[in-house]
């Protein structure tokens, strides 16, 4: 079968020397693309959000690697890895929590570090970030696949924040899934958390199911505690930005809340993660920095303020689930169960 | 000490044949009295949520009933006790929840029914109905007193939805009990949860707090958990529309999963109600009626659609919290503790 987006264009590509991406900060009003051209374009468009989803800003990080490498077209293999290591040192900045970032500009240091000297250095770092996207929609197709073996047929399942084919390159990690059953004829049906305060539930997970044809329902993120309690629900699915050695999961703040009072309703939780997610070098998850942002993202609603425009703001972008609320995480290379701290590490073995 | 509204003006209030309202729709931009001179005005400004909070609608019904009264100008009982009667029956349809409502509407019709025929039947209705709200602001504070007992020294509370002045006729339940808590210099820090759909955190919480120059932080209702786990919080205050006889408590959408997650975290979760929210004739919160509201409160922000407009929505306005999770509840007449069976029946004794 021919393989064509699920959105029919990928979230983030390389064009004619320069990137293109989905500009996620005015959906679902408006469809755009948006051009990249240099490093500094790439740095702000992940800190700006126009690009998020913790596996998308590791291609995007990668692609900027990239352009530094143009931008300073390095004579000798030093100059080179000198231009990679400060490429990597300053889009590392741009988002602290998720890992695949590091992950993907680590990456891209090691492969510029097995170059020969003489090389086309251009367009072997370009081919390099090539394969990173490719392998992304590779790897996002067999977790799918996975996670599809977990969800019943004609399940009810409850999905926060945004982890389909906009937090990726293409098709997703836990949206992946939802995604998957509904190519397999399952029948799903999607709760959707909105996802406050940037609510990526609302604006792209609701408009991606919306362009799937996939049946949803939007509530705030409130309101999944009663639903748990009045509705049958099969499972919780979410996607991470960071996994912890002992599986507790970083991700989109409010997933802990939703996944303790899922505890408490015996509905599973499956986090839905590609392996270059998960951090063995941090034992568990009081060692994941979280990200704070700005006052901004809580008082105003596209530009009208909801709030005391002075008030101060409590706004952290992730919350760490502890892994006794994980029932298991779903990756590339298969499921894993509790003991996570066992199971994780069988993946790297 | 002369008596002084929180807010400078009573939340509702009866003026020269008409009633008086803080406009709660268009808070915190704007502050605006509206006035209302029909059973149906009352009507459309419970539904509408012009006035809301379960105490503050109570008193509205109560002047509803008076405007029926004034409207049909009954001249004998009988026509008096039907005239309140078929106005109790529709004013009680505004809005399911909040048993005040129907607690105000049976209280004005019971003083009906023991009126003398030949007396001035609108002037006792008013009167009654004024008793109701001058009761409301003495028993707000007392309430206040009693909860304050539990909030120890520089404090710091999670506050769920609006219970403050806006919620009552003045002064408020939970945000009474903070409210008190600063006037004895205690010292008191309030982490607000913004209240998604309706942002009543947000847009009414903020705003009374920063009237009263009390300290706060505004956060996203998903946050909660990350903060519980982080800093240092000593309760969980909120209201409620509802209290069943065994002390499940039906309260705004997201009390049950802030709650669970208290519970889980070892923080202490009052609710603050005067007796007459609590119900007994409902043995628990699977009695009470939930009501769902529309779908456009989810889907637009102040005009502004953050969703594909023509989403499903799921959007109910309350949940049950089951009283296992409630530490304690706070009344005018004293707190009551679990077994809740007990406690909350001992009250009517």
């Amino acid at each position: 079968m021919e393989y064509k987006p699920v959105l029919g264009v990928r979230t983030i590509y390389w064009e004619d020397g320069h990137v293109m991406m989905i500009n996620q900060r005015i959906l679902p009003k408006t469809f755009e693309m948006v051009q990249c051209n240099t490093m500094e374009d790439i740095f702000h468009a992940i800190r700006d959000m126009t690009i998020r989803g913790s596996p998308a800003i590791g291609v995007a990080g990668a692609y900027g690697v990239v352009f530094a490498v143009l931008e300073k077209n390095p004579a000798t293999k030093a100059e080179l890895l000198d231009v990679v290591t400060k490429a990597k040192e300053y889009l590392d900045t741009s988002r602290p929590t998720a890992v695949n970032l590091m992950w993907a500009t680590a990456r891209m240091k090691s492969f510029a570090e097995g170059l020969e000297e003489g090389a086309d250095f251009a367009k072997e770092m370009i081919d390099e970030a090539q394969r990173i996207a490719d392998e992304d929609v590779r790897i996002n197709k067999r977790m799918a696949q996975n996670g599809a073996t977990l969800v019943p047929n004609n399940a009810n399942v409850i999905h926060h924040c945004n982890t389909g084919s906009l937090a990726t390159v293409d098709i997703g990690t836990a949206l992946g899934v939802i995604y998957e059953c509904n190519l397999q004829g399952k029948g799903i049906h999607v709760w959707v958390d909105e996802t406050r305060p940037r609510l990526q539930g609302a604006r792209l997970t609701a408009w991606e199911l919306h362009q799937a044809k996939i049946p949803y329902h939007l509530m705030a993120d409130g309101a999944s505690g009663l639903l748990m309690r009045t509705h049958k629900i099969d499972c919780v699915l979410f996607g991470a930005d960071r996994v912890a050695a002992n599986g507790d999961v970083a991700n989109k703040i409010g997933t802990y809340n939703l996944s303790v009072v899922a505890h408490e309703n015996h509905v599973p939780v499956y986090a839905v993660v590609p392996t270059s997610t998960i951090d063995l070098t941090i034992p568990s998850g009081e060692g994941i920095p979280i990200e704070t942002r700005g006052k901004e993202e809580v008082i105003y609603v596209d530009g009208s303020a909801v709030a005391p425009e002075d008030s101060e703001v409590y706004n952290p972008a992730f919350d760490v689930t502890p892994h006794q609320y994980i029932t298991a995480i779903v990756t590339e290379k298969g499921i894993c169960y509790p003991p996570f701290t066992e199971s994780l590490k069988e993946l790297f073995e």
